[in-house]
């Protein structure tokens, strides 16, 4: 297939929560492709903390009722964040052409997906939406450990690697950098994982980077009363 | 990109534990495969049940020490069951052409990860494969309620759609096919789920579909007493 956009002029609507990882994914793919492409899109926040994506209207766009949700103007949706970046890169130097490349870029997102997110975003979750008495902060060690694992997997690539989408950045890098750069929001530190701390500071100096939204004060004094 | 195959003639050796479905969703990829290209393919049994990929030779080839891994006669290695099946999948029928029917694939792809295989996959394996006294047995009845809701998702899709790759059978079946079959070893009954079942049924009847190994006499005592 040719490498032009596969997405014509078609208004994009992402629905998403602000300081969801997952969310966010999509947020700094489609602001960095805007840079290049000039492209368009609506974000219409969804706050999953507080229900938001169990209401009937919500339900009845996306009946999994989770986020981030992309939607196309036709009432198409896409959900599942990296299947979501894995359609929005095609044909822009975010996903590599070569196909071991890709395969390998894929094979981080599944990573990312079975083996980071499942650790690292659950404890921040944990940390900062659930209530200092919750019973699920008992996960929390495990988690933490699980995570580091899944860090010392990243640090092991990067010290012979500069990113996880080929030779140049691209989605797997926006996966695997969403839940990692604030994976000390749920108490894992990073200081073991220099070459990882080094590579977030690659992410963030890429053109067009835009950060995650901060927790809200609620979210961000759960935080540190969890440490 | 063209749609002929990217693998070339290069010899594939699949490092894989039989009775694992992550494992057999490449092996019935390859043999469907092989039905149309006359591919050919090696099989190196692993045990990841007693340790083998824990084994200092297994580790030289894949750190992570996870089945299943695809590598090349050059020594380069793929991994993450599902990366595997869409880099094999390249270029032949069990990857649908058009762009959106490509994401939506991946996107059950990713669900498979993250909201089926860590629960039905999970509760199979804490049944056949930890003792009858492990602390493990405790999580099954939350993992079989988890496993419900993910094959809930499957069933509503599967009311109004043939297939989970498109418009035809592919990678996204296959991927959901592994431990959808064998839910009932982890004590998660399909009889409620009657376009599941059907389903099933239709990927049983595909060309060159090879099930999957039963497991051992010792695993399948262990089922018995769980249920």
């Amino acid at each position: 297939m040719a490498r032009a956009s596969r997405r014509g002029g078609a208004m994009i609507t992402v629905y998403g929560f602000s300081p969801s990882g997952n969310c966010h994914k999509v947020r700094l793919l489609l602001e960095q492709l805007g840079k290049r492409e000039d492209r368009d899109y609506r974000w219409v926040e969804i706050n999953s903390a507080i229900g938001e994506t169990r209401s009937a209207d919500y339900l009845a766009l996306n009946p999994a009722g989770k986020v981030p949700m992309l939607a196309l103007d036709d009432g198409r949706v896409l959900v599942e964040s990296n299947a979501i970046l894995h359609w929005l890169a095609e044909g822009s130097a975010y996903l590599p052409e070569d196909p071991w490349q890709r395969a390998q870029a894929l094979s981080w997102m599944f990573f990312e997906q079975y083996s980071h997110e499942p650790c690292i975003a659950v404890a921040r979750f944990i940390c900062g939406w659930t209530p200092l008495d919750s019973p699920r902060r008992a996960e929390l060690p495990a988690l933490r450990e699980k995570g580091r694992a899944a860090l010392a997997v990243m640090e092991r690539h990067l010290q012979s690697h500069e990113w996880f989408s080929g030779p140049a950045y691209g989605i797997a890098d926006i996966a695997l950098f969403a839940y990692t750069d604030v994976a000390g929001h749920g108490g894992i530190e990073l200081t073991p994982f220099p070459a990882v701390l080094d590579w977030l500071r690659r992410v963030r100096a890429t053109p067009g980077f835009v950060p995650m939204a901060a927790p809200d004060a609620r979210a961000q004094a759960l935080i540190d009363a969890s440490l």
